[in-house]
């Protein structure tokens, strides 16, 4: 068989994060309401983020410190009564957040597993990620787990090495068109993209029509055939 | 040769770590002068730590975002001025420090490096840990980086097999009896501890004085030296 491998994304990908995120904005602007317009606070959160990414990389606890520098600066040091309390709460709640596979996932990974080693390869919090990988049930699917601080071409190229038989006869699936897509088509694997509703901002790119090793799938429940479909 | 990988621990075996929390804690006690003894401070500190470990892990962020709720809680949430400005920005500075291998550290990996296989073996934050390595120049010396959540027996076979021969032909060494040596041995191999003038107290445990396979060295200096005693 040319494939050996799978590469899968977590979040948004095997379950929900982006619209755990989003419920939380939701709250922060509730909680913010006094204070400042929606628009205004989703800006300067939004920059708020953007300044810390390179010093607290991806996850929840670099994203509640966020929602705090932001409220300590919007409310000019004097946070109303409980609001800081409320924030780590809700950071908090989002660490410990059930996670339930997406619709599809168990049978698409069941079915893929009796033929392909699959490596669930994720940004994030290592902690927090392992937490949700045992909570989601999946953990005995996957022969290999990568928690990485990027996703560029070389990051694929070693994870495909060390778990797989090269990029080259790999195949990588998730929701990031600039994460999951770009980098492991670039390291010369295969790449399917399975659109979540949700795109963080930072996230978006184009998707690559027309590129001999990439498909655009509706669904996970799609995946195994595709990737057999490939030889 | 019966060895033939070598894992180290980072945080106050390679690089100062303890050092930085506990000028942080000192930062964070003038800080809050005004509110809380020093003494209480550090109970009430250690208390919100401790329930925290399990949602947030190692690392700077989750003990930023301890400081904050402590400090919430202790001023009945109104924190006087500038304080949480203070807090995140000591979290940030933490980041950002400089990284500057311990003294010896140099010399003993470059020996070590030539005979034996390398393995950096660290918990806390992915990003940060990535970050320390690459800022310490020792990035070369490594053969593997493995940045776990957590370093029991389980960690230690499971490293040994993928990067080196087993664990029974490995030696672990670091500054941490409970979190480098008992569990390195527990799993088949050898263990030197190599102390730091700091212990976190979450780390602390009895010397396995004894055991065949342990050795209390006062240096890293004499690490290759007890590496190579070992046949």
């Amino acid at each position: 068989m040319r494939i050996t491998t799978v590469g899968l994304d977590a979040d948004d990908t095997l379950w929900h994060n982006e619209t755990i995120f989003r419920l939380t904005q939701d709250r922060f602007r509730s909680l913010m309401a006094d204070v400042a317009e929606g628009p205004v606070l989703e800006a300067r959160l939004a920059e708020v983020e953007k300044r810390n990414l390179a010093l607290y990389g991806y996850g929840v606890k670099g994203f509640t410190l966020s929602m705090i520098e932001t409220a300590m600066e919007l409310t000019g040091n004097e946070p109303p009564g409980r609001l800081i309390a409320e924030l780590l709460a809700a950071g908090r709640e989002m660490l410990a957040h059930p996670v339930e596979p997406l619709p599809g996932v168990d049978a698409a990974l069941a079915a893929l597993s009796t033929d392909y080693r699959l490596v669930l390869i994720t940004k994030g919090d290592l902690l927090h990620q392992e937490q949700k990988l045992a909570a989601s049930g999946l953990g005995d699917l996957f022969a290999a787990v990568e928690i990485v601080s990027e996703k560029d071409a070389s990051t694929y190229e070693r994870v495909f090495a060390r778990h797989g038989s090269g990029a080259a006869r790999s195949a990588m699936c998730g929701n990031s068109l600039r994460s999951d897509v770009l980098p492991a088509l670039e390291a010369g694997g295969y790449a399917a993209h399975v659109p979540y509703p949700l795109t963080w901002a930072h996230e978006f790119a184009e998707a690559p029509l027309g590129h001999p090793r990439f498909a655009e799938l509706a669904s996970i429940a799609d995946l195994p055939g595709w990737v057999q479909s490939l030889g």
